[in-house]
C-alpha cells in the first residue's frame, strides 16, 4: 500500500512521534468508528455534523438525504472528515500532563457526489454493512424512490492526517516523586445485547451477523 | 433556564421532532460527552479536530497549546463544536431506514481567548474536572511556565442545535411481514478498572475520585 501522503495540513507540528503516513493504520482507525464528524463550510463559517460512513479500499462513502444542504453542498467544495476513537482518559501527576489516548484521523478532500447506479449501490451497501457486517444481504433493498431521496459522496482517502496516543502519563522528573495517584483510566466502545423491535413477529431468532456484532 | 435561540442553521429541516430547544438537554449532551470536534475554517478550508472540553454554567471551555495553529486561529473567527453520542445500531427491515440512536449537540459562535489569569485557571479546571471530577484538586496545579505554554478558549453556548434519536426501527407498513429480524444494537461508553502507572510509588491506593469515574 502506499503510504499517506504529506501536506503542510497533515504534517504533525507537535508530538510527531504520535503521527503515522501508514495507510493500513488510517483503514483501522476508519474500520473501527462507526460515527465521523464531517466538516463543511457554509456562507464562510464552518459546521460540523456526525453521521455514518463506511470505506471500500481507498474510498470513504457517506450517505445522506438528498434533503440534506450540508451535504448537497459537500461534493462542490472541500470537505473534512474526522474520526475518533477515545481509548483511556490519562491522569498524571499534575494538572498540566492529564491528556486522553485515542486513535484519531483527519482526512481533507473534495468528494464527489455519486451518480453511477451501480456505485452508489455499492457505496450504500459500504455504509450499512460498516454498522453491522452482513447485514445489507439479510435487509430488503432499496427500491427506486428510496434510491432517489438518497445521495452518495465518495471521498477518496489520499490527504489524511493521523494521531494516536497510547501510554501511560508522562510527568515531569521531579513530580513522580508526589503521593497523587497517576495512571490511566480505560474507555472502551461496547455493543450490548440486541434489543429486539417492540413489532418484531414471533419466531425469528437474533441472526448471525447481529450475534456477531455483540461485544463478548 | 432560557430556551437555545433558534436560528436558520440550527432549525432543523429534516426531522424535526428530533430536536430540542431545552438548554438542561444541551447541558446533559455536553456533561456526558468526553471529547468534542471543534471545526475551524483554515484557507477557506474546514479542518475537524478532537479535543477535550469543559462546560461550566453556559460557557464552554477548550484549551489547547499555545502553539496549535487551529486553536490560536478560533477566537477571531466563528467555530463550530459538536458533541456526539453514539447510543444504538437501529436495524430496520429494510436497509433504507437503517439508522442510529444519538445524541448530539452543535453549537456556533465566535469564542474568546481567555486572558484573565483567574478565568483561565478556572478554564482549565473545568476541562480537567470535566474528564474526573474532583481531578483538579488531587494533582499538581500549574505553574507560570505551564500557564503560558497553555490556551483556553471560551465559547458562550448561546446558539446551539440539538438533536436525538432514541427509538426502534420505523420500517414501511409492508415490511412488518418480513422474516427480517429487526431491533436496536444498545452501544456504550465504558470506563474501566484504572491501570496503575508503571512507575506509581507503592503504597498508594485508587482514590475515591477515581474509583468513581469507573463505571459500575
Amino acid at each position: 500500500m502506499t503510504p499517506l501522503s504529506s501536506t503542510a495540513r497533515t504534517r504533525l507540528t507537535r508530538a510527531p512521534e504520535r503521527g503515522s503516513a501508514d495507510r493500513s493504520v488510517l483503514y483501522e482507525i476508519l474500520d473501527a468508528g462507526m460515527i465521523c464528524h464531517l466538516g463543511v463550510v457554509v456562507n464562510g463559517s464552518p459546521r460540523v455534523l456526525p453521521t455514518c460512513y463506511g470505506r471500500l479500499d481507498d474510498t470513504l462513502y457517506v450517505h445522506g438525504s438528498s434533503g440534506a444542504s450540508s451535504l448537497m453542498a459537500a461534493p462542490s467544495q472541500e470537505i473534512c472528515v474526522t474520526v475518533t476513537h477515545l481509548d483511556g482518559l490519562v491522569l498524571a501527576r499534575s494538572v498540566f500532563h492529564h491528556s486522553v489516548n485515542y486513535r484519531s484521523a483527519v482526512i481533507f478532500g473534495t468528494p464527489e457526489l455519486v451518480t453511477d447506479p451501480d456505485e452508489k449501490l455499492t457505496g450504500l451497501r459500504t455504509v450499512v454493512d460498516h454498522l453491522v457486517p452482513g447485514r445489507w444481504d439479510a435487509a430488503r433493498g432499496p427500491n427506486r424512490k428510496e434510491l432517489a431521496a438518497t445521495s452518495v459522496i465518495a471521498l477518496s482517502l489520499e490527504e489524511a492526517s493521523i494521531k494516536i496516543r497510547q501510554a501511560p502519563p508522562s510527568d515531569d522528573e521531579e513530580d513522580y516523586a508526589l503521593d497523587t495517584w497517576a495512571g490511566v483510566i480505560p474507555v472502551t466502545q461496547i455493543f450490548g445485547t440486541p434489543s429486539p423491535d417492540p413489532l418484531l413477529r414471533p419466531g425469528i431468532a437474533i441472526p448471525g451477523h447481529i450475534a456477531r456484532r455483540v461485544t463478548s
